[in-house]
């Protein structure tokens, strides 16, 4: 099967990462379409392909891997004093304050400490891919906990909220602050809305081949309402990259496309100099990101998760990272981080929906190769 | 087993629940006392009942699903702006401000994170039986943890402090509250204090066929404080409806005596119109009471548990419901619910103590029953 | 094996308590060095050793078990009005108000609450023997989590900067307040800072016999730092007491170095009266030392623990105690804690350090043996 067999380069003493990837890819079988890409110290030391027309130039749906990129937006703008993360979101938004959300902090917000996970009705396909609309249906609810007592997974809507916060302070979308801060400057290949011209490199997600049970969350669940089952004529999770309405508008907490190379990009990027440009963060703000917040049982996910302000705080997922690690994965299987301790930068991308969804094996396996690869 | 036989009714629709109350029925075998009863939008769509002797009128030890009932009255309260939950304790009983209980809110006691779950020296049977004698006792005394910081099970006591706070607001005890809100004006079949003649149709609890290990927590520990075990001549849990004091006083934690019917009438009254009396609750006061507030490590159950501000978060427990759902389980096997999002409202009793206590298999089996007819 | 007979005395009724070391000892086999010694309302009623050379006056590092010896100290201060828990850290030491430090309060930091487990570059074994300089170093640094929003165990670190708060209050090292506090009155075989005189009686920890996997956390990991493993030259935890520059300088959180005697002594002191001298708590600093302040899930131990201000909850650790039980074990296996409920104080020493680190199957076994003879 020639076409599975892993592509690319590695750097010297990388070899046994392609051997990682190559069994990942034996296993998976024909057809499987994946990008894993790792930087150590600004330099590209994995970037590897495999699957049937696939490049290293391939763009992948991001899925949830959009938040990190959304919220190095957020973490540029509170290094530049624009944002505070400790100040009331309806400090700078202020039709938020109502329903027991004045208090609510930039920092809680990030964190998904604010109690809205979704909509009480649910959305339409066209309301997701609008940030603006989310945004203030939601900010019209009732928080569905005690803002700041737990937190839950906001996994169609995070950014659309932090989303309004950037707009409101900064009279731009988040998503063009990402073009000006990060993807121009770094030659990032993460796109919020993808341009037609680039449509070309776009690699429509498979759906999973395995099948399992469906939840046993109920449609109005705390957990029907985060993924949107609450709407029984909305999109379905898997299929988010594919819509094109999705794809154009790019809402930023979901409607991501890129590279393996894009994602660990960004976070090389934003740990250290890449190509004699200066670090998107300095090293204070780097620290401040990977500070954990909401830590212990996430009330949507239904398992113990760990978050910082805006980014998973991958070190608690994967324990040969350094503390202060941060990133985030997608639902589609992606992964991506920085790892500013050891100066790792990581990204991984698949084009085949995996079951259960997020991250899994591949970045299992992969992420302990390049740490003993890089050591 | 003529007795067994389920009997009732149920709409049509609803004819698979009969069958799993049949199932449920003959694995627990002869002499097994049960009631299980369905509101779907206001109407009753299930009101089964078997053992021997029993009816749709027979009366059971509500146990702890007597502090749902005493809460619908605090939420009632708080509706009609007499109590406010972010309002500290000491306000309304100022007795209450010692031993670094000052900034303790009404949300706090109410979500079990007062650190008071039991009397240093543990409690005589006449004095759980006197509200007031516990609320005394617990207002002056130093909480167990740092309040607001975790939370644990008030098993025996919770609702004895919040009806002294309803009462320090109101001059009305909550027992007699809730007879004037809820049962009197939506004929719930409820009782706070059992009146003389109610009581030929009380059901004695039995005490549970099957043992277990006595529990691992020594007698002076934080569950054995909060089961009252520190006082070795106290009252066991499993009997304490069947102790006339009890029945008669009707104390608000665990005193209640009700029918499966009165559970669930009083939930379904709660959330939507019956016989056309319009609801108990508006629907941000219905939002307001779901709200997720003491999610985690429970301290006295030492598991996982979920409350809101005077219930349990029962969502949490069963996953087939809908975000917001609010009731209480009892020892005894009971279970009661409203779920505001899909219309329903549950009531479940049971005469034979369970073992382990709690809402069990039963209700594991019948509510996803009902979920699945009432789509 | 006549030197693993248990040597030692009990009172009437605690037999079984010296079968029960005699089977320990059995399992561990030749060589195994140990100490338990049992207190009840001030009495001592087991007072057992065992292995080559030991006595009951054999002295052994206390790992961890110092942290509790230290906040003795705290806990009489506060007792004294000299410190406060609630009041910032920075008001005693201002130059720790830096990095969203200003706010951390005295109980926070007591309860593990800082997020400083570590130096971000390690330490050596210079300066981990220093307070002074560990607190130092940690106070000029960034909290690794959102202060007061999780906990994580400050393994080397929490008794210099509970230390240094401390010395700046009182101008004299929380070690040499220990002496004047406890040690000398109450004749406690504790010792933070091993004269030359008593070297004698000192017995070196023997490195584990079992071999398990090293940690599959990460030398930069959360935990890697608060274990110090992020500087590889640093010395391993095993070995700390038997390095002179510990035993000597005996750093507050890992220094110290004590028979099973005067690990249970200085509890039975803290809450009861000893040979005619008064308690060195009274019941209202008792109570509050043994409020539990931070029970979940542990950052840096990554599984479930419990802390009050200063100590463990050991009662969340052994059922049977009572409730406010507090007290510290050590990584080598010792255990030690007062239970002011049920009037026991104990201790235990064992020279072999164990694998996994902490107290195990030893402790496991006698305290439940110590209940039921004390009942």
């Amino acid at each position: 099967m020639i076409e599975n067999t892993p592509q690319g380069t590695v750097a010297d003493g990388f070899d046994s990462v392609r051997d990682t990837f190559a069994a990942i890819t034996a296993a998976e079988g024909t057809g499987y379409p994946a990008q894993v890409v790792a930087y150590r110290h600004g330099e590209r030391v994995v970037d590897l392909w495999t699957g049937p027309g696939i490049t290293g130039e391939s763009l992948f749906g991001a899925y949830s891997a959009s938040k990190g990129a959304a919220h190095l937006v957020v973490a540029k703008l509170v290094q530049d004093g624009v944002l505070d993360l400790d100040q009331r979101v309806s400090h700078y938004w202020p039709e938020f304050a109502v329903h027991g959300k004045r208090h609510i902090t930039l920092r809680e917000l990030l964190s998904h400490q604010a109690g809205l996970v979704g909509a009480d009705t649910g959305f339409t396909l066209e309301e997701l891919a609008d940030d603006q609309v989310v945004a203030a249906r939601l900010g019209a609810q009732r928080p569905y906990w005690r803002p700041g007592r737990a937190f839950g997974y906001h996994a169609l809507v995070v950014a659309a909220l932090s989303g309004e916060v950037v707009r409101r302070a900064t009279g731009q979308t988040i998503q063009r602050l990402f073009t000006e801060y990060v993807s121009a400057p770094y030659a990032v290949d993460f796109h919020f809305g993808l341009p037609d011209d680039l449509e070309y490199r776009f690699v429509p997600t498979l759906p999973t081949e395995q099948q399992g049970e469906t939840s046993a969350q109920g449609p109005n669940s705390l957990s029907g309402i985060a993924f949107n089952r609450n709407n029984p004529h909305g999109p379905q999770v898997w299929e988010l990259p594919n819509l094109e309405v999705i794809r154009k508008q790019g809402p930023a907490s979901i409607g991501g496309v890129a590279s393996a190379d894009g994602l660990a990009r960004m976070y090389a990027a934003a740990i250290g100099t890449l190509d004699g440009v200066a670090p998107l963060l300095e090293p204070e703000t780097v620290a401040a990101v990977g500070q954990l917040h909401s830590v212990g049982y996430d009330l949507v996910n239904r398992s113990q998760k760990a978050f910082t302000a805006g980014f998973h705080a991958t070190s608690e997922y994967y324990p040969v990272l350094g503390q202060g690690s941060f990133g985030h994965s997608g639902a589609g299987g992606q992964q991506a981080f920085a790892d500013p301790r050891n100066g790792i930068a990581f990204g991984y991308t698949r084009g085949r929906f995996p079951f259960p969804p997020g991250p899994g094996r591949d970045s299992e396996l992969l992420i302990p190769a390049i740490y003993a690869a890089a050591r």
